[in-house]
């Protein structure tokens, strides 16, 4: 199939992928009376004594913002606001269908932190949830932290923690496959962006305690007089033996290779430097750092991708639509680590251990279980961690 | 039946109106791959290169924000954003059910001007066009001009243009039953806000050359010391022979009285003060200005309210959901005075003269042939005013 002629096709005869429906009934003049004036009013009335009752009467806690300023859409970069569209109306539907929540696209016309920031502080009575998406790093940090401190509904910026998360249900799984434990593997990611930082915080919350964080010039480190603010936060993190060197001097000994960087940037021979048992997640889009085949030749036996042609797809649609039902199921002030990580196991336990294979570790994106246990999972860590409000 | 308590119930139990579904569907691995990444791309590419194209595979040209900042909303006064919702999303599901635009609520954490305007401003790439709702005067008619000057896409605030479009479809019909002529009347409108002040417009713009204007002070005069900005504006347009008095004064042999003011103002005997064949518009909500039954005891030829439960309910329903999309479908960068105009024919076109009486001179506001009507005159309008974009 062409996907390009085909997307567009599809996309203008449907002229966009989202409509606004009702979910109430307007055919008589009584409908029109208790869902419009003069009835409406006394909802108004209840929330404007008691504004938390907004919750019981209006969709707010079903509504997603899918917020981007379009400077880092897909592959595609900094395209503005109205070329990201088609991606947040897709994001919009995904959300609908493997959770039913009501996401809508919020398409910015500024690139400027503080207007981004105040902007979505602004629309924030309309929406439940925040969901930010393909903004350009290393600004997406700063308004996912300041909205966060800001808002008392959850912001999650998925091209960080989405991936974060679907990478470690993978990692949970691949240990399994290849019979090692979290605290013994040393984990190599290459990539010190957006998603690279929130992989290697996952990871650490998971229990990983040897990480060596690579970006283009090598080996990050701490203390390094080269590293910008947010890249000595990630070199203090990891690379605790404070070695030099690029990212194949990394490799060599290394146990699992996590590539959030560009494509081609890894040989099978770095991968045969690899200890056995070796796992690679090559999520470059969409090139991968190293072709799947490629990398099972060269001997590791574990591989994914963000590729849907091969085996084991990195795909964030297991996480944001089953994230946001559970937060907003809760009525989560925030998502918070708890929470993210138990969407990661949740998302690895959809795979029975007796169904689990160096080929599949991470369920498919289609499969219909997922969003829903994600969602019960991180309702119940909501609970558990204290960033519930509605029990 | 008890509105305020079935309305409560049916909001409680739907939780909200309005919900965002998808247009495609998201079953095989094909349609993620159409809908979402990689084919998404494609579009994304095309509306990089050209803008224009978000209109041809995008929703945007089909979503209309209904903006408001929660200061006046129906009769309930100053009740924030969160209590403002339930009549955005009313607001929204007539729009879809009337008209077939996606509208979606904007309920804004500010009621500063400049932030209002700045954060619409930041949506924009998202919407075809603004609804503003429930803004209180005097903010709202700087916040609309402001926004249509600086958006090319329409702008609208319904609490102003649409109640003086549906008052002039109603006056358009009440003189034909009355057998006057709008050169030849002398109009009393009653209220100088927002609401008043567009419908002064508007009669201007149908050519009734006779306005007296009152606020609780009594009649409007050109050069009055007392005069705010705008209503030294209003009154440069109305009273040419500078009369003093108040409402009674104002009343005595004048043709239409056009009430948007409080309950309980205009008394029987004002109402026999008028000429023979007189046409009362009582809008004030819930209470009219003179119950209908009294002014037609009065005297009153035709007589008008807001209210359903009495002949010639005066319902803004009648005319944001055509204008929206007449405006959307002719691409039209704004709402001008010819399009609304248009608007208040095509409403009062849908009554013919052999159905046209007392007590008919609006359309119900169930009438499904209205949103079609006006939509096609909007658009026409729009064509020959050169307020459209695309042909």
């Amino acid at each position: 199939m062409d996907y390009n002629a085909e997307s567009l096709a599809l996309h203008a005869k449907s002229v966009g992928k989202i409509e606004v429906v009702s979910k109430v009934a307007i055919g008589t003049r009584d409908d029109l009376s208790l869902a419009y004036t003069p009835g409406v009013a006394q909802p108004c009335r209840e929330i404007s004594d008691v504004k938390d009752e907004v919750y019981r009467y209006t969709a707010k806690g079903n509504l997603v913002a899918v917020v981007t300023d379009g400077t880092a859409v897909l592959g595609l970069g900094d395209i503005g606001p109205e070329a990201a569209m088609p991606v947040m109306e897709g994001k919009a539907i995904l959300f609908k269908e493997f959770a039913d929540v009501d996401a809508f696209p919020i398409c910015l016309a500024t690139c400027d932190v503080d207007e981004i920031v105040q902007s979505v502080k602004m629309i924030a009575p309309t929406f439940g949830g925040i969901n930010l998406e393909d903004i350009s790093a290393p600004r997406c940090v700063e308004i996912e932290e300041r909205l966060k401190a800001e808002l008392d509904i959850p912001v999650f910026h998925d091209d960080q923690h989405g991936t974060a998360i679907v990478v470690a249900a993978a990692l949970i799984n691949a240990l399994k496959v290849v019979g090692k434990e979290l605290a013994d593997i040393r984990v190599v990611v290459n990539g010190a962006g957006a998603a690279g930082g929130a992989i290697i915080k996952m990871l650490l919350d998971l229990g990983v305690t040897d990480i060596l964080a690579c970006d283009k010039s090598g080996l990050l480190r701490e203390g390094d007089a080269e590293n910008p603010p947010h890249l000595e936060a990630l070199a203090r993190k990891t690379n605790r033996g404070k070695r030099t060197g690029d990212l194949a001097d990394a490799m060599v000994g290394s146990d699992v290779f996590i590539g959030v960087s560009a494509g081609n940037v890894v040989s099978k021979e770095m991968v045969a430097s690899m200890n056995p048992g070796a796992v690679v997640f090559a999520m470059a889009n969409p090139t991968p750092e190293i072709m799947p085949d490629d990398a099972r030749a060269a001997g590791a036996a574990v591989v994914g991708s963000g590729r849907s042609d091969f085996p084991n797809q990195v795909n964030n649609v297991l996480a944001f639509p089953g994230i946001f039902r559970g937060a907003l199921d809760a009525r989560a002030g925030e998502i918070n680590p708890a929470m993210t990580l138990a969407a990661a196991y949740a998302i690895a336990g959809i795979i029975g251990e007796d169904e689990l294979s160096a080929e599949y570790v991470i369920p498919d994106a289609l499969d219909r279980r997922v969003g829903r246990q994600v969602a019960d999972a991180v309702k119940q860590a909501a609970y558990e961690s204290g960033a519930a409000i509605r029990k």
